[in-house]
């Protein structure tokens, strides 16, 4: 069952040790096939060098485990909100990326100052707010999502030109169209986590960078008119 | 003697290397057998490139050798009275990694900030007193381990939920259940250490994280509720 | 047709990710032959891993591919500014490495505060001013080469005495006498861009080198008096 | 000629990529035959990868090249003034390694803050006064070994207890018994100038460490009552 998506979802979970975005088993990708709503999820707390396609959990969009004999990740809930919420997204990805994590536990959206940013995200990566005593005793990481959902809507932002956001006090959650573009985007917010923590030092009061140069980057890349690359 | 233990002390002294806790010979593992009281500790000074499991020196909690060929590692002492005071620890750990190291010199103790910390520390680190001078020029290594144990008294804190201390202008020291699981939390103190230290730079009025969220990373991957992992 | 300068930028160009210089496809290298006026220059989002000599793209110094199958960088025309503007050099890179893309972020130049940067580059590293909402709108990469050699002429500055500048907001374009001198000046731009930006932190009032030392470390490996290296 | 000694200096060179301190080739180490007063360095600007014992020049305390078909590294004339002037030592090493050099080029004498810095240096490593332009004009290198040895002089520090300073504006000069023990000082150096600058972000206000704390940690690794190690 969705043996493809398996092994996509397996390569991107190995892909997270390779760009150094975890330590231990911090981390997991998850990837939907949007025709039967079912999501292929990392089991919990496997060691990345033991994982096997055939470990990767089928998960439906209620949560319920389809097919695996392991447990999926703690996170499953997360993952599952973000799915239903934005239909547009085909992949997501969590970590403990150590730059990233610093910026969540400092409560800071992380501007786009550069466009090493712009290339990826357009705009600024927004953080949530602190989660309630009631949601974070309660159905915990299905609040997780909950509070990510909350705040795309409050701004307004679209997932897949936003394609990550911090959670307050813990960590990034990263999507993206697939499993591998989710790795990728992930990969990118660590890096524009250090490159704009230290710009921090070098310069305090660096302004947001200009819209236009925010637009042109964004868009080279993305969209109908993008000249970036061999397409 | 002791033969399985002398194999995963030695296993986990190689993964000091391994995980960049260490530069040189600077960090020693052991392990300890609670029924023969007995514990088994790297040999002082020997390069990790050259180290073998007969190399072990085993020693008892009055801190005698009672095998061995080699000096056993100058720390020796420190670790014997944190099995003596600690009889739920099975492993301990001395590093001087790099990020723990700055903040045992600061003399700051590490704040729980974020859900990285929590899952693996139940609270804030703490940080040793300033030895005295007597303490200095006493039995040093020796009284080493009692400001550790005099600091946990104070706090009131179990040493199997805060795995670890800050020794004031040295470095921490880490213990857990056996040899592997303490190598396994000085990773975590590293991380934690660089995260929340680079969270003050882009925060540095970051307060503690909430209780309740404390509560439930810790507890979701300890305790007899514990959901993270395969059982 | 100029085979040997495909494999000396092929080379070049694979050399950024050894150096650490480079995420995914964030960077690109070209090399000219001023005979024909001709250069040569990395196709645009092709991985490192893939390319070949023969992917690379031959374009003029009116941005014309003269030969290739793949699509040259989308910085293309901004080398093409660069070659014209400067005929003393013979190769250009441009990457986001991340120190440098910090100080670009921020928007400071780059003072010369110790001989590793004096050995190579010969006073401050520039930064331009902010690109306007026209030139940004217009033909972006091209512009971005004017508003560099713009700030070049502005401080009556030799490109192969100072051979980079950070773009503000983006990052580092870097050059020298061929496609592996710009490279190895990239890497020192990187390497003096971290110490400078720590050593910030440890004197912020650190000033600027003394101009007898700047002269005596640059001349020592530069002009007709050096007498660094083997000949 | 001195075959031993030049295969010793060769693989202390190899060293210093190896622990990560040179970037190209910008490092360089000798060692010294006391009995000839000869001593074997490295050649000026051959990389690393490859370097072979016989291309080692032997200089004698005159800084004349006795064997050696290469010119030596341009630094030699500080290591002869230092080799002349500390009669005890035995190895001389130069980087720019990164953290090192920020406090050079900061200007900043690296304090005793922690038991990682008391193990190898006994006390502060200093940092010389700023040159003057007639020592920078003049025999440059020559008078680089002189505002060291003068340093020493001032501050009445023997130089096996600190084994080495840093020059104003310019990189770490550190030494040893041995070319070995001279790179593994510069190892040591390198890293307690990163927990230092570190602590500091964490503390500025961090006062130096006790000074018995200092006395102990220096003596158990050195000294005739020195009890860490094998013997």
């Amino acid at each position: 069952m969705l043996e493809a998506l398996k092994q996509q979802v397996l390569e991107a979970n190995l892909d997270l040790p390779k760009h150094g975005l975890v330590t231990f088993t911090w981390g997991n990708v998850s990837g939907i096939d949007r025709e039967s709503g079912l999501f292929v999820i990392k089991p919990s707390g496997v060691p990345y060098e033991e994982l096997k396609a055939e470990d990767m959990v089928v998960v439906d969009l209620e949560g319920r485990v389809v097919e695996g004999d392991l447990r999926p990740s703690s996170d499953t809930p997360t993952h599952m909100v973000l799915y239903r919420s934005f239909p547009e997204i085909g992949g997501v990805v969590h970590t403990h990326s150590p730059w990233g994590t610093s910026w969540a536990q400092a409560g800071r959206a992380l501007p786009a100052c550069g466009t090493t940013h712009a290339d990826y995200f357009y705009g600024e990566i927004p953080v949530t707010r602190p989660m309630t005593k009631v949601e974070i005793e309660g159905a915990y990481e299905l609040e997780t999502g909950n509070v990510i959902v909350e705040r795309f809507h409050e701004l307004g932002l679209d997932p897949l030109e936003v394609p990550g956001i911090l959670v307050h006090a813990h960590a990034p959650f990263v999507w993206g169209k697939d499993a591998h573009n989710a790795v990728h985007n992930a990969v990118v917010l660590e890096e524009v986590a250090k490159i704009t923590a230290r710009m921090l030092q070098l310069n305090p009061e660096t302004p947001p960078m200009d819209q236009s140069l925010l637009d042109r980057h964004f868009l080279r890349k993305h969209g109908v008119n993008a000249y970036y690359g061999q397409k």
